[in-house]
């Protein structure tokens, strides 16, 4: 009799569950639920491009749909399936994407006086508005409690928790004071599941807490009273609404309760396992372990690492965020990051590529594919930086812009588009030679995420730019089959699971195609490398003497100027 | 009775006749021909993108077609017109467009040995097969005879004389033992309407032997026979073959010979002015004298500028050129230029833009151009350098290339092609601010050329970058108004015409739009132009400390190196 669990995927656009037989990881049947509010399922706001929110009741309708409908196509490929062989279900999502609850854990959003208030609904993870908030409790925590910053790279985002929760206070003073608590959604979600939404009681996931909320158990849990009330007075009260405690993903956070059981058309002793963020089950899912980097690759890069609590690790500078157990239970989880990798790609395809190359975004990518793929390293005589989104590792710095150098009266579009996948994988490389550098040994590239799966000419440039082998994930949907190893570890094995992650991950994970480098590839790129390092430290790094740091910098500050006035 | 001359206009694709008053300058009526050889009119090979050749023929036909063409209808603008009131004609054409002919002057191409051999044919400006010559000749030149640079920028290039005839003998030795002699093109059209092509008779021009083939006073004309038999053994027998004297361009050539008189329909006691280049003579057709820089914007921009004899001028770095009589008898003629300008826009928009901005070219560059009016200085953030084709002035580097900063994931074609505006009005600014620099006020900028007239955003920004009025000549085809008032001069006032270009300048040409420059702006370009010049500096110049003059240069080193291997 097989054993089930549930990955559910909480993503930018649409959620997904996902099947998954607990033996092997094999993956039964899928099922999608495209977000029905905003604008792919995201509210904006046409006066302010930086506004990005979500509708919690798109999630609540999207577990009903892609489970039901899941379960459907997975009994049409096992008839002998039974719902009731579902033993758990786990849970990821996008992040940092905090919402403002009222006492009883219901979105303030679901009350009818905040119903159109998208300062009630959730804070989604691209949401820019709350700038300000970050560069001051970037400068407040550096002045006040630098050792909040020494695991997040130095510089708090304004993707992150405090930074909308400040900017809620700034900028919509009744839906903050209205909120009995702030709950992100890996958190939310599972305890919807459970059926006990009361915040007090919420399991929080220490993914979230410790990579955006500057949870540490080294002082405490979160920031202390008197530095939130520096940011905002009255900020401090908050933190008793909040929570004391935070959980690794494979804690189970509840069983099922019988409305949803009902509903699902499973039983109430699937176990729900803590919810995490989608890189760092993505992580899991593509079968991370020490010495294994994880890439997961789409519109921007996540890298995940771990490593083992019993030996040193060092500050990395650079890098995003170092958390114990943030991927795994008795590890540090390691995050960096590029910000920008297939939205790159994106953004020339749809704005810089004629006709001739296809008529629709798909038969541009594959024309220019195509034509990149003839090209040789070099050939072009074009190099770029990976910067039109700013670079999160190693410079942590949102204040930097593209740069694509060589270009002569004879440059075609395909040129470019090799150019931008050869500058992503410079930009890859230097965050592994980062992470070496301060005593972390990469051993193993484990690529997963869309790109990963779709491109192949990418992962080849990776491999020739790194002179290392790039494997690919076996699962094209590694943060599903993540959230599904975390619940069949909070399910145990005494319900036919596993009692450790490390047995899950091994019984439930694997790699398949792998991109050899070729080596005299890899001798030309380690020549553009170098190039590419001197633009890169000459344009991003202060310290760089006679370096061009100022450059980006001052066009922005212009810009922004000009834009004002 | 109204006087008339005739403009013989030669450019790269077609040349034209017009037909002026020689009272005020009125253009009375213009011819196109295409040329009909080659790749509109190109003769290139598919097997070597730097070749480009041109079949004398073509001019021969062109003349017969043009004038004829012209006059027709010239005399339907103005019926009292007769041909016999045609005084003068003259002649411009690209350069250094040298070719090879038989003892006869006969092109040796029209020769049945060498009917299809490229080498026999003219090769055009922008052949650039020579570039190892060239720099060979630089490498001789700054060792043997320093002073042979100090008037060309100090370097030697692929496009002209000395490196095309050495390349010829290195290649195409057969042909060039065949040559009698070698012509620029702008000597062989006026004596081939002489009717006398005997080589030792064609009156050569000042400019072409200036700029182009390092004649000077000052070291007896042509370089010696030790260092043209040091760049190849046997080369210093040809100076003999070639002149010992160079003329400016309002003495007369001869008059139109019997045969050609029969053809056109004119008469014989029409003067033939010597020739000279386009640019030069576009100069003085837009109404050149000291103090005035005349900007000839085309696909690449040629600065001119005169200086009168008895006033000191210093030699100016990275200037390509200062010649006695080059423009005018009495004044050095001072050229600089831009190596890439409307080509750049013509590679972005062939290139890099997408059909919703038009069908066509002409839509799209009208649709862009509107989009890019809409913007305000600084406001897209983006700053670009001029060098997709290198940089002729002031660092006189053809292993230069385009530089584009300041791309996010927001930025549209538009907002990259005002950027690339502006990046050739910053590399204006370079220039002018050179001249001054060495002495040589600029007091005025005349434009003119198809950009001048068609493009009047680039007008108002290149305005605002250098806070002058920018002054559009009044006549859209100076070089053929140029040629033009050469004949009239060479005509002579007995004859109706001038007996000095100061005369003739001053009644037959005029300005019409200015554009003046938006304090504003200019406020916000001073600030872009300080980044450009450091960007400039930084990727440009050996000399600046801590720069990044090597990354240009290395990545085109390894994209040769790719290529050949």
């Amino acid at each position: 009799m097989g054993r089930y669990v549930i990955g559910l995927d909480f993503g930018t656009n649409s959620c997904r569950s996902l099947i998954i037989d607990v033996a092997n990881g094999g993956e039964l049947a899928s099922h999608v639920f495209p977000y029905p509010s905003g604008k792919d399922g995201v509210i904006v706001d046409a006066g302010d491009p930086h506004l990005a929110r979500q509708n919690p009741a798109d999630y609540v309708r999207g577990i009903e749909v892609t489970i039901t409908e899941a379960l459907k196509k997975a009994k049409a490929v096992e008839p002998s399936l039974s719902p009731l062989d579902v033993i758990g279900i786990g849970v990821d999502t996008t992040g940092s994407s905090p919402m403002p609850v009222s006492a009883n854990g219901k979105p303030l959003c679901f009350d009818q006086r905040f119903a159109n208030n998208p300062a009630a609904m959730v804070w989604l993870w691209k949401d820019h508005t709350s700038y300000a908030e970050a560069a001051q409790i970037t400068e407040t925590a550096a002045k006040m409690r630098p050792a909040y910053l020494s695991k997040i790279g130095g510089t708090y985002s304004s993707e992150w928790w405090w930074s909308k929760i400040l900017h809620c206070k700034n900028m919509a003073s009744e839906v903050f004071a209205a909120a009995e608590s702030w709950v992100e959604i890996c958190d939310w979600i599972p305890a919807l599941l459970t059926g006990d939404l009361d915040p007090q009681h919420i399991k929080r996931s220490v993914c979230a807490a410790g990579h955006k909320a500057m949870f540490s158990a080294s002082w405490d849990g979160l920031p202390d009273k008197e530095f939130l009330d520096a940011l905002s007075p009255g900020l401090g009260c908050l933190r008793d609404k909040l929570y004391m405690n935070a959980f690794t993903a494979e804690k189970r956070a509840g069983y099922l309760s019988a409305d949803w059981a009902r509903t699902l058309g499973l039983s109430t002793s699937v176990a729900i396992a803590v919810g995490a963020f989608d890189a760092h089950m993505g992580a899991v899912g593509a079968g991370i372990s020490p010495g294994t980097l994880v890439k997961i690759i789409g519109t921007s890069t996540c890298d995940i690492m771990i490593h083992p609590h019993q030996e040193k690790l060092n500050d990395i500078p650079g890098v995003c965020g170092i958390v114990d157990g943030s991927v795994m239970d008795g590890y540090f989880g390691i995050e960096a990051g590029q910000s920008g990798v297939g939205d790159i790609f994106l953004w020339f395809v749809n704005n810089l590529v004629p006709e001739k190359y296809g008529a629709t975004q798909e038969e541009k990518f594959r024309t220019l594919g195509d034509a990149a793929a003839t090209l040789k390293p070099g050939e072009s005589g074009l190099l770029a930086l990976d910067w039109n989104n700013g670079n999160r590792t190693i410079l942590v710095d949102v204040r930097l812009t593209g740069l694509l150098i060589g270009q002569t009266l004879h440059t075609e579009p395909h040129e470019i588009y090799r150019a931008l996948l050869e500058a992503t994988g410079f930009g890859a490389l230097a965050i592994i030679d980062r992470i070496e550098e301060f005593g972390v040994p990469v051993r193993e590239v484990v690529n997963c995420g869309g790109l990963a799966a779709k491109n192949p000419l990418l992962m080849q440039i990776y491999a020739d730019i790194t002179g290392r082998p790039m494997k690919i994930s076996r699962s094209e949907q590694t943060p599903a089959l993540g959230a599904g190893i975390f619940a069949a570890v909070a399910a145990g094995q005494s319900s036919g699971g596993y009692d450790s992650i490390d047995d899950a991950r091994q019984a439930m994970t694997g790699t398949g195609v792998v991109y050899t480098p070729n080596a005299g590839n890899h001798a030309i790129y380690k020549k553009l490398y170098a190039l590419y390092r001197q633009l890169h430290d000459g344009f991003g790094a202060k310290s760089w003497s006679g370096g061009m740091f100022n450059v980006m910098k001052e066009l922005l500050t212009l810009r922004d100027q000009v834009r004002k006035s």
